[in-house]
């Protein structure tokens, strides 16, 4: 069955976005970063199947002008009416399912790496057991408000941190694997 | 004027205490700390001449059967009625000032150094612009609930990371100072 990932830009008190979903704060932290830095984004996507993302985050990656998934396989989780864009049909699709239910699906289908993305999406992910490893780089700021990455889990998530690197530009990017004794 | 240090544990969502201000999942992790790890809590402690704490941290401290302050000079923070223990009046007292008058005074008194401790007293003493640093030891852990470390600030508050050390047993401590263009 597939391993599921986070990896994910927080503020130090945990925001992934500020309450309208902006991510100015984050677009300014970056400008900070030398070029040619290596964050690991690149190294993970090679490593993934497929995306998993929540409706917010799906029409917000709209907004960025260029698709940033490549020929990645996507799915949207979403209940709402929903219209891939056909120049993206061949990669993306939508899906009602539960978290559980996707999962099994795409290991069906021969998944082995799923990157789930988006506060809701993740926090359902998370809940639901299915998270195998969380990647944050924590940016040295606070901002007050925002939309949390995490969100109730309905019992401790107990994780193992498995490496740790911080940036002279102040980033600190942690690593930890969920542990699960269930799996 | 005094520097104010914040100086704290939290899961890795930012909370300082379970919902009902437990802190078992604390002292568990604590129980993985092998005999004689310094994780800088005591040298510390040394710098500092005051601590300002909430009532709720206060009124936990108490539960604790042991003074956890020393001789320190403590100050309690609290709008509500209080008796200061008779052992501990010669070190401890109440105060309902705000953080802005309650800093001005301790720096008129001496204090050059002031460990604010306590999820509401550290938020009032941020907002206020008050805090110089902090040292957030990162526990492996997602409780999904909780006190949280940081509430509302009205603005961002930018930081400058100045160290980070990493423990086998999966803690991370990371050091900010407050990047503060006014003081």
């Amino acid at each position: 069955m597939p391993i599921c990932s986070v990896f994910i830009a927080t503020s130090l008190d945990g925001f992934i976005a500020r309450p309208d979903g902006s991510l100015d704060w984050l677009d300014d932290a970056n400008t900070t970063v030398p070029a040619g830095t290596e964050l690991g984004y690149e190294p993970f996507m090679r490593t993934i199947d497929v995306l998993v993302i929540g409706r917010n985050t799906y029409d917000k990656v709209l907004t960025f002008g260029a698709w940033p998934y490549g020929s990645k396989r996507v799915v949207v989780l979403t209940r709402r009416p929903i219209t891939i864009d056909p120049a993206l049909a061949d990669r993306v699709s939508a899906s009602a399912e539960d978290p559980a239910a996707l999962w099994a699906r795409l290991g069906a289908e021969g998944a082995q790496r799923v990157y789930v993305d988006g506060g809701v999406t993740i926090q359902r992910f998370l809940a639901a057991g299915l998270i195998d490893n969380l990647t944050i780089t924590v940016i040295p700021v606070v901002l007050g408000a925002g939309i949390p990455l995490f969100g109730p889990t309905g019992r401790d998530v107990a994780l193992t941190l498995f490496d740790v690197t911080h940036y002279p530009f102040g980033f600190v990017q942690l690593r930890y694997r969920v542990t699960r004794p269930d799996r």
